[in-house]
């Protein structure tokens, strides 16, 4: 009887450009001490998201960082290239997936560019940024509720505009499902989309297009 | 066994100051013949909404409106008050829901103005336009898909803002829900909402907000 | 690396007519005192909603009102425009939206009537009470599960109606859903309706055509 | 291999008091004569509901009623128990439903009192016949969107009363659903509730009472 | 500004034959004390529905019954009804919905029988009930998941059968949803249903048929 | 620019042990021709699914089977194993899906026993066949609506049985989703489920069991 | 008035050779308590499933096992058939259901291989255990999210492949619903599905196939 | 009255670097024609997509291309660049989606490489052409039901995915909801998506990779 829970996939970060991460939520403590010591033991630098404090706390090999709930087993990258994504948000409370998708850049090497709180309900805070914004190779715009952030922004800049709907709001907000499904069905053309919450998805998705 | 489908609600306007409409759709050619019938034994004038083109054409004693799938039986005031709606779409294909709206307020005597197709993907369009908007007493906002429009006008006037979300598009919008549900989450304060395409309930919620 | 997580709309009173309100919930509390350090540094008034008394506790800065989960940072108008909106809410446990909609528009100048516990299931309740609703130039509906207090209601007065679903009831009442859904698909003409559980949405609906 | 697709329940009426009958939409044409010859070996009498016009032209042994769907083969029973059921509609299009629990109820040896269209949104239509609705001894209560016309009537009327949502509207009407949760979910106790637009369900729940 | 957040509707007794009775989930504490004041002024019985126990514990006034979470303020009426109603569970999982039948009824001067865990995966358990099942004038079927028990049992007996689809269950079973929509759409003619878990209304239903 | 848009997995009978089949439903005229010429040309068996009849009669290669919607190109298995598989279904309107597992078996060369309408509200039409139904390897049961007959079915076999819900019904039955749900969650232990009609799925999870 | 909670299938093992299997989450804990005794008193063996650790440590009569969730009262079978089934899983998070599935099969005499961790991300590590997992008689695929792992490996190998989603991941996840519609939807043929999460099920699934 | 229905945003090339398009479908024929109307009168170059073949009959400027369902108005570009995008389905049904994102791609002067039918149910088709599909700067994986492809797709290739769910399939394949949820939460690191069948997105978002 073979048991082994856990099997990583070394060799994804030769394979396409991305490094080891491991979703911490739904993993138990066990499973998460079996991942770090097998990481030691192969000397390898993963990234652990959505981990919450109370296990990072058991978890003294990581690096921790709560506003983003990541936390880091082994290196940051020594050097990063400089800015080369914009990472806007909507709102205060978008902040966790910007964080998420700064820290998975930074973890694979490059800087990003955050901009906080410019939603459309208040539009001058977001015509003030464009074009600010339209100087960096990838815009990650992060929203929730009517995600309206997303559409005026993609309908303005050229870039690459991947959208990370959040869990933001309440009733009608859906959990982030209506600002998936507007994004999805933005009027703005060449907006993609990754699940809601997912700013590590949205930074994935920008290191495939710097990394080519 | 008393057996009259039809039971008119006669006082209506009298009592909430919106005169009598028929829902159309999902009755039969024989319901409606006998709607029409004892309007005209009563010499009443009276809305019919989302009518299709074949049920209008057998009922050759009301006036058809194609584009907003209205007809009337009876007159329209002869008296209209003056401009005192703005109703804005975010693209071509909202219009049906806008010219429901008008037809309905025209229908109670007011008239409105119609600003078509001025979606956020290209945002000047509707900045050009928002002085107007603004010198409206009430803003109908109609708007599919993602529904950007309505958080964005309701960010920047300060009038009543209904939004009626619509059916367009495919997909993530399913069938209007998007719309709706992203009008209801939207990031600016006070937009109400009404039903998915019901022009004709903007325009009623519009005409209370005028009688008062 | 710009990273200041709260950006106010700080003219939006100038420009719509709405004071500044922060959503508490979904919130840090390091992001909270941000907001309350930053409101405190520009002598601004600002409401918070949804507060729960958890972090309430922590914001002794904040004028904090349980039964609406609202908090108060700054001082309410000096003089306060009386009784033009009724509050009437279904049952018992729709008090919470209705206190939320009574405290915004405390915030912004205007005073309300507050009507609870008149549901349809004893009709006599609401009836004894209609002319007095009616005497109003906005009546704000609160009520959950069937919401059928909505539709009678916008049956019978002439003013705006502007419905508040609630989450209350549990099973088929989908955490407000349905109360949502029955409000939009009434069959009173011209009912608006906001989000579910959103007193403030409906105090700022009813601010916007005061305001008028 | 044995594949005759049909095999009645012929004891039904025996066992629970009610007739056979077959929802006839989802069958095959062949299936239907099938069913009819079947019946016809056996000199039974057979309730055929949701037949469409176009079927039942192809099946001249049965007697066909448009208004309500429904055909039967056989004989309507030679007595009928007279006016045990009042079936109540909220509007003009809820008709077909209220017909086909009507033609349920004949065929089972019961009449019914039809009062069509006195919905909430003009509540005087309703309550003028409240105290006749009262006199018999179960009540149906049918209505779409809202459906606000069951919970009143649940509120004011001592009667077992079952609810029969119905598909009419648009929207967040959703396609009946709104008015089935809305029944579910209702604030007057022990209302009791049967499948969108299934006056047939309803005809028999009342038969099993009326047969107690 | 009227803020009396209670107003009972103490005549629902005499006009619909069903005790008052208060849904306790959802209300504060001040608002549960506040109702028991008003009853005990009164002197009046209420029954009290989905109460905690660590809610019950600060309401000395009321007898609490664990099992069916209700309780009862005042007496319980001196002379019971006997074994009219049949309460049927189909798993063990499914009893409190069943207690909370049961008690109300109780509180209403009717005593039912109890036959819990017959579920259809051991179709025996139920054959051998039928006939006493059959003995008694109301069958109320407790059920969660797939719910056939009800469709089984509503195919068997003749009785008036109510539906209580439970929450029981995990994942596909939908927190009762699967369930409900499950004894909707039965194949047995005329077995009519209540919310998820209403134990409540399903007596209230059986009151309404054993009242006329 | 490579534009073939038919690539066969042709060894796939090899690899699984089930033949080629192509779903029909949503694939062009012009994709048909050129799928069956590819076949013709490799001299290879082909069977079709959700083939209508339209479809079929622009196909003459292919031999149609009308209540079934399959077709098959080239020839069936000379040589059939007997009745290994029963195929029990809850109604009438199930057949379409119980003829289509019955193709499917047939053309990998297997026979079944077709056992229809014996579906729970009629109970002893089930309990009659319950012992012809053991004695086969594989039972596939199929039903729609409330889907009872599986749970019934699963809970007296001890044979692997696989369900298969249909669209059969309107309102609840949810166009096959509630009999889905309601197998998911069936009460009976080791019920395993394929897609809603998915006649053709059910045949060949049948036939990996009968090849093992 | 017959009152007693629990009311076992004691002769489901000799009727479907699954032996008794009781459902531990949403049971009380004196429910639990008394299924404990009733089985200890009949000297009985049962499977307890969904068992959190408190529930497990208040009934010290059961061998409890964490990784699965499970409980044993009374012995496993002393003779294990080896390895007839193999159980793969996706991820890492996918172990609970994993785990079921294995105790299950061991409580009923058959042994599993466990696979762990091997979702298509990484294909290789799933490629390189194929002849493998082809060598056992029944597989059982373990997977979340997107249930790629399910489609993958029903389109490799001959056996039958049980499919159980589970609810790992979060949003576009929904709690499992995607990876069962995913498995029901397989372009596999073949693959048939149980509940989420439901190893146990799965398990049972296989039992029926090893048993015939 | 301002009442003219179109107003194109003329400088969206300029803006972002992709020529207008309209979305055909849910516009009037009289819309159709006052676009094209418009068009060529600026003289410009419009892409039309979801236009139906009896839609485009009407409208001979357009050069309609039946499997893509588009059209164009003007020319395209006189020089394309060369196959930077592959453009990869899994079925044959997957087809128009991909073909539109390849007139998309042509309309705004980039080749396409089209893959199609290598879906992983026949793992081989695709693991032979990983290669050359690493060749390309962009990737679009066209894919229905479980559309496994893309995750697979996404684990073996380091260039920017661009997932296009399809609405193939039927029953749990719900309209492509399935496909879209199981790619938002994929296995993989970094895949985008974009609206269910929307090779248009698919191809724009293409289009602001190539142009950075
Ligand atoms: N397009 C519409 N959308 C929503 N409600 C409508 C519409 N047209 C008419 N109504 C209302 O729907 C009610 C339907 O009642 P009835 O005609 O009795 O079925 C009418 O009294 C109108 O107030
Ligand atoms: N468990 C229950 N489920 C559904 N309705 C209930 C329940 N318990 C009480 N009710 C009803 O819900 C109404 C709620 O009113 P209130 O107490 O004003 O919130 C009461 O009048 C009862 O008729
Ligand atoms: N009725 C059906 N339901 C589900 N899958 C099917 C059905 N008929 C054929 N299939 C499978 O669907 C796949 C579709 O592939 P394609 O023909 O390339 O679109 C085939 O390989 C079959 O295994
Ligand atoms: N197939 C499509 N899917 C999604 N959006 C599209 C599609 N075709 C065109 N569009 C966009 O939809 C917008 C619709 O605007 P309108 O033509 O004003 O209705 C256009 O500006 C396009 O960018
Ligand atoms: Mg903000
Ligand atoms: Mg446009
Ligand atoms: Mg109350
Ligand atoms: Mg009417
Ligand atoms: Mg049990
Ligand atoms: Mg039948
Ligand atoms: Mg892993
Ligand atoms: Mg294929």
């Amino acid at each position: 009887m073979s048991e082994d829970e856990v099997n990583f996939d070394w060799n994804r970060r030769k394979r396409i450009g991305i490094g080891e991460a491991v979703l911490a939520q739904g993993k138990s403590r066990e499973q998460l001490y079996a991942i770090v010591e097998a990481a030691v033991r192969r000397n390898a630098s993963v990234l652990f998201t959505r981990l919450d404090d109370q296990m990072a706390a058991g978890l003294p090999e990581i690096d921790y960082h709560a506003p983003s709930r990541t936390g880091v087993l082994g290196s940051f990258p020594a050097h990063r290239i400089k800015s080369s994504v914009a990472i806007v948000t909507a709102g205060t409370s978008d902040a966790p997936a910007a964080w998420e998708a700064q820290r998975t850049l930074a973890f694979n090497g490059h800087e990003a560019t955050l901009i906080f709180d410019v939603g459309v309900a208040g539009l001058h805070r977001l015509l003030a940024r464009l074009e600010e914004i339209e100087r960096h190779n990838v815009v990650i715009a992060v929203a929730g509720m009517d995600a309206a952030l997303a559409s005026v922004l993609a309908g303005q800049v050229s870039r690459p505009v991947i959208g990370v709907p959040t869990s933001t709001g309440y009733g009608a907000a859906r959990e982030g499902d209506t600002a998936l499904s507007s994004m999805l069905a933005s009027c703005a053309a060449g907006l993609s989309v990754v699940n809601i919450d997912n700013g590590f998805g949205a930074a994935c998705a920008a290191l495939r297009i710097l990394n080519t």
